[in-house]
């Protein structure tokens, strides 16, 4: 990047870096200095490549806003309180510069970053001959324990958070729009825009997540695989079976109007489309009012979908999946490859 | 990356990701889960791009070698005892595959790791149509302070450990031999490998760095894009002025015979050339018995090799050149860019 690098870095310290909580040296010297105040540490990191995780005409804004959630969202997972976060951009050389481009970029950083109160404290920035490459490392702080995937236990319940299927319903509207192979269907401008929001900008759900792990809840994992792919880690880990109500997936408005009754409908967007961000839950029953108070506190809805049982005697994991009651196959294709 | 995606994080998980120091849970949930002790935390990121900060045909063991020492040599440069990593590698699309790459990377990356006791606790892989792309987040420990760049002191001595320039003097060479632009010179086989294994497996100066951080030093940084225009970072930062003796900076044997007493060779590799890796620090005189001590017991040098002064009446920073103890001009080329 030459001389433009540190112009760049001084953009991104200036306008991102403003001292945040336990930031005891950040953007400017060869590590941030971070205080993590006796607590435990949780890190992520995650890499979104241009052309394959987000269309080449994607706005800043937004590419900024889902590349920092993506990551806030795996935080989230764990029931951390997000605090700190290390960017690096691999941008393609370009004759115009970066100028707007940063200032939209950092401006759709900072929308999400101030909500949760998260600093950049460091990163780099790299000059590619490929597509704009970001990765992203999220650190945040948990007290005693962390949700994870391995602790699901027959009995528990399955709860998902917001809803689920929106931004897999909106890459088919995307794709078809761009002549790429999507599903189309009739949709009015004021269902896609909702739809689209979502695709681009999801909420990673943090407050929710730090407040499910202070109710006792172990086991979690945020939804951005598919709803039924991110359940089958859980239930490897763990070495559990599901039996989910497809029918009691939770779909926004926009998208139950689309979805209707129909089951295939159901099983290409919220059980199998991906880039949800929700955060899907197993906890005993017990747990139940009290997770639905702290759901309500946060105007978030909170879905039971379905129960963790034992494996099968012959050992084998696997997801019963049922519609109106009745049994229904398992769709081929369980999850999408975060492409786009 | 599909269904490989799982396959390569299982091999990275079991080879490089085996339980660690601090780590409560590492690769395989949505982030890890990291236990500081109680301690501060530090933590830096860097890129390399194909084609850009490696040759495309770098042996894969040398490319992880180099990534990780180069992010464990900022964590040396704060004074930070090294823990943990998170890596991202975006991998170009290959008909063949990357299983023996791969297998040659991890052993370049474990025979590293292994020697500082770095656990890889996280990351991401991904595909992209560009060059190989690696991010790593590298995650240290300090209990104090760390050494930073804005603390050099009017009277303050300035060293630097092991040698510089070797790297430099082999990017010449590496870039004729591509064809490329690069300084030609004689050198015997036996001098190219000394210089092209400095410029492909550099050594993080972690037990130092820490060891000078208990010693008392405040101000350190890494020398990676040049000494001089590192240094200059140093001095900008502490708003003060230095005096240097090119021909006190550390040669190693092999430099010392092809650099002899050229003072345009000196400015060009030990002065102006990068990726060394080595140490810069300032800190009062009556610390360097402490820092020799240090040293000697690392079997490592350390050498002396100017002081940081008050700035001009003028308050311009600037760098005071000697060479035999004449003056001598600053050359035009301040560093490298981390081209290759």
């Amino acid at each position: 990047m030459a001389g433009g690098e540190f112009a760049l870095i001084e953009q991104l310290r200036s306008r991102l870096g403003k001292a945040g909580k336990g930031v005891r040296l950040g953007i400017g010297d060869d590590a941030a200095w971070l205080d993590p105040a006796g607590r435990q540490l949780v890190a992520t990191m995650d890499t979104l490549v241009g052309d394959r995780h987000f269309f080449p005409d994607v706005r800043p804004y937004d590419l900024a806003w889902k590349a920092l959630a993506v990551n806030l969202s795996d935080l989230a997972a764990m029931g951390a309180e997000a605090r700190w976060c290390l960017l690096s951009l691999a941008l393609p050389l370009r004759a115009a510069g970066y100028g707007a481009w940063m200032e939209d970029f950092m401006a759709g950083w900072s929308a999400l970053a101030e909500r949760y109160g998260v600093t950049l404290a460091g990163g780099d920035t790299v000059s590619t001959d490929g597509p704009l490459t970001l990765s992203i490392t999220a650190l945040g702080l948990v007290d005693q324990c962390v949700m994870r995937r391995d602790t699901a236990r027959p009995g528990d319940m399955v709860w998902v958070t917001g809803s689920l299927g929106d931004a897999a319903a909106a890459l088919d509207l995307a794709l078809v729009e761009r002549g790429q192979e999507g599903q189309s269907f009739p949709c009015s401008v004021a269902q896609q825009e909702a739809l689209e929001a979502r695709r681009l900008r999801p909420t990673p759900r943090l407050e929710f997540g730090e407040a499910a792990a202070a109710c006792g809840v172990c086991c979690a994992m945020d939804c951005s695989d598919g709803f039924l792919a991110d359940l089958s880690h859980i239930l490897e880990a763990s070495g559990v079976h599901a039996r989910i109500a497809l029918d009691a997936l939770p779909l926004s408005r926009e998208l139950m109007d689309l979805a209707g009754e129909d089951p295939e409908r159901w099983q290409r967007w919220p059980l199998t489309g991906g880039d949800d961000y929700e955060l899907i839950l197993c906890a005993p029953a017990a747990l139940s009012a009290a997770l639905q108070r702290v759901a309500a506190a946060l105007s978030l809805r909170l879905t039971a979908v379905g129960s963790i049982q034992s494996p099968n005697p012959n050992g084998q994991v696997a997801v019963t999946l049922t519609w109106r009651d009745q049994s229904l196959s398992l769709p081929s294709s369980w999850g999408h490859v975060h492409a786009l």
